[in-house]
């Protein structure tokens, strides 16, 4: 793995250029349109884009680049000799969209947890996986959970160079990633909360002005854990390649509009040295630390929003663990801040996808 | 320890009526008030109450029941034989009131840090400590940490029962921790954010505003931990009496008005069953159970606020654990909402304050 195994900038856009044709099946939705913005950004022209949508929004209009393209329903024209098509719907739609494209040569990248722990389907994050994964042209890969994407951006370069034995994790989930109807939500409902008025809630069970609470995802009777932490205990041990990481995970959603924010503690395989795994995580590819003891400063949602990179600060010695004689830890506490509509889903589908665009078409090394 | 070692309602009442008189000093801040709110509702007159404030709100008025009560400069006037003085200040303000009540039959609990971590000072969780502490009428006590203070609730029946070896916490801190002004700042920068207008911070260094960020307390240079954390260790371990107890904090702030969340995971010293530990937190004193995973319903600090109980749930055995053959683990994970202003702070000093009070005024049992 190397810093130039992610595609962006120049490299991203071309790559997604040199496709035929790109389908963005949830157009609509928060992912959707984080996908449709990027896509415009990257010079992609509005004749190759086709937005589609459930029923429900068929002939809604989303915005791309100056112009307004309208949704049509999902029929197996979105799947393309030399196209892609990029999944931002639900577990349904993905597999009639895998059934659809059955055949074609099309890419299609997909959003939703359908087929993550399927063997045969690769789950990718580029800064863990490089490019090798492409080789094969695989024509179905899955996009991981957000919170999951996020977390192992800052995981894999300590992985990689002390080893991972447990991972607890806490998040602080922006609403965002429940949808668009979601964040209106936290809108309005801290619009009652400030006026005075009653909590009205309707996307979430409680309002989510002025409160945190369980992620609201189902919970599993047996386990306790809601489905989003056992995303992450699944999707975290598959994507760093640990099938048996101890992972602790309690996700909650706080009042932020965008970018979630997790409090990690990590026990390495090795000791080592705070300058070591700062250095360690400084050097990795899409992490920006952000880490001014003085200033107070460390990552924060609002610092992410809006940004590829995974922000990562508050490196320190784990108070629980003694270091030895020479300074060094096993065990290391973090804060991890990133845009979940971007690098944990529209920003990290697109890598993929420029990953899997035939190689002659990539701008970028080797 | 048993549930009818901590003083409530009529109990708690009678005794700080039993007081000749009780100075709030710091009466015009969240705490102060809070205090006042709860002496008027015990039924303490308003002739035997004194707030004192720093020179700067001196003569500023603060409710009382349904008078009006000004605050005085502080002196030694506010200590007086058979008095009771709650100190809702600043450590300097502790400082100087502990010199001025010198040589005076008069109780003090200090919400202040100044002296938790004095050997002299007994520092008290009435659920922890239960009466033993006051036997020896110690005339000086610190209260704890707000956030430490809820965590032990939760943890003293599970140290009690299993022996605790490790306990990993990530807090979600309400801005009212940091006093009435971030309160005011929350709801006026939310407002600003609302209406699209930039951040204008002037409490936190950033805006509270739908974000998050580590705890406003300043940060060590050396061990990257910020003050709030340093106190959540230190007091967990001269509150439960396990010096050597591993304990591994991150505490943030999160855009809640009151009432702060933790998400706890505790190695204990013995495996359990899950029904064994949800007893145990289910009999304990202050210790509210709101575990409902069909419903998928459980501690909000919207629910916590304005409760004098620790809400506890999410209560399962934790991920990164196989349980054994009879599926017991030794490591669990819970969630612990409550509100800080009342057990996290006013609450917990008047139920010391009762403790101290003459035996003989008590009307509780033993």
């Amino acid at each position: 793995m190397q810093a130039d195994d992610v595609p962006r900038g120049a490299e991203l856009a071309a790559a997604l250029r040199s496709y035929a044709a790109i389908a963005v099946v949830g157009a609509t939705g928060a992912v959707g349109r984080e996908a449709l913005q990027q896509l415009a950004a990257a010079g992609l022209p509005a004749a190759r884009v086709r937005p589609f949508a459930s029923a429900r929004s068929v002939g809604a209009t989303v915005p791309y680049g100056d112009d307004d393209l309208a949704a049509a329903g999902l029929d197996s024209s979105a799947f393309v000799d030399g196209g892609l098509a990029l999944l931002c719907a639900d577990v349904a739609t993905a597999r009639q969209a895998r059934a659809l494209a059955s055949g074609r040569d099309c890419a299609l990248v997909d959003n939703s947890s359908a087929f993550r722990l399927d063997r045969d389907v690769p789950l990718v994050v580029p800064e863990v996986h490089g490019r090798r994964f492409a080789a094969s042209r695989p024509r179905f890969v899955a996009n991981p959970n957000c919170s999951t994407i996020l977390l192992c951006v800052a995981l894999a370069p300590l992985c990689r160079r002390f080893g991972l034995e447990e991972v607890v994790v806490a998040t602080y989930q922006a609403v965002s990633g429940a949808g668009l109807p979601a964040l209106a939500e936290l809108r309005a409902e801290t619009g009652r909360a400030l006026a005075g008025e009653p909590p009205a809630p309707k996307v979430f069970r409680e309002t989510c002005a002025f409160n945190v609470f369980s992620h609201d995802s189902d919970v599993d009777m047996a386990t306790g854990r809601n489905v989003e932490e056992q995303k992450l205990i699944d999707e975290t041990r598959r994507i760093l390649g640990l099938p048996r990481l101890r992972v602790s995970p309690t996700c909650m959603r706080v009042p932020v509009e965008r970018a979630h924010t997790a409090a990690v503690r990590v026990r390495l395989a090795a000791v080592a040295r705070e300058a070591e795994v700062r250095a360690a995580l400084a050097s990795a590819p899409s992490v920006v630390l952000v880490d001014d003891r003085g200033r107070n400063a460390f990552p924060t949602p609002r610092l992410a929003a809006g940004r590829d990179e995974v922000l990562v600060g508050r490196i320190r010695p784990d108070a629980a663990e003694e270091p030895d004689a020479d300074g060094r830890s096993a065990t290391w506490s973090l804060l991890v801040c990133g845009d979940q509509l971007r690098k944990g889903a529209a920003t990290n589908a697109l890598q993929i996808a420029a990953l899997l665009a035939a190689p002659a078409a990539r701008a970028g090394p080797r």
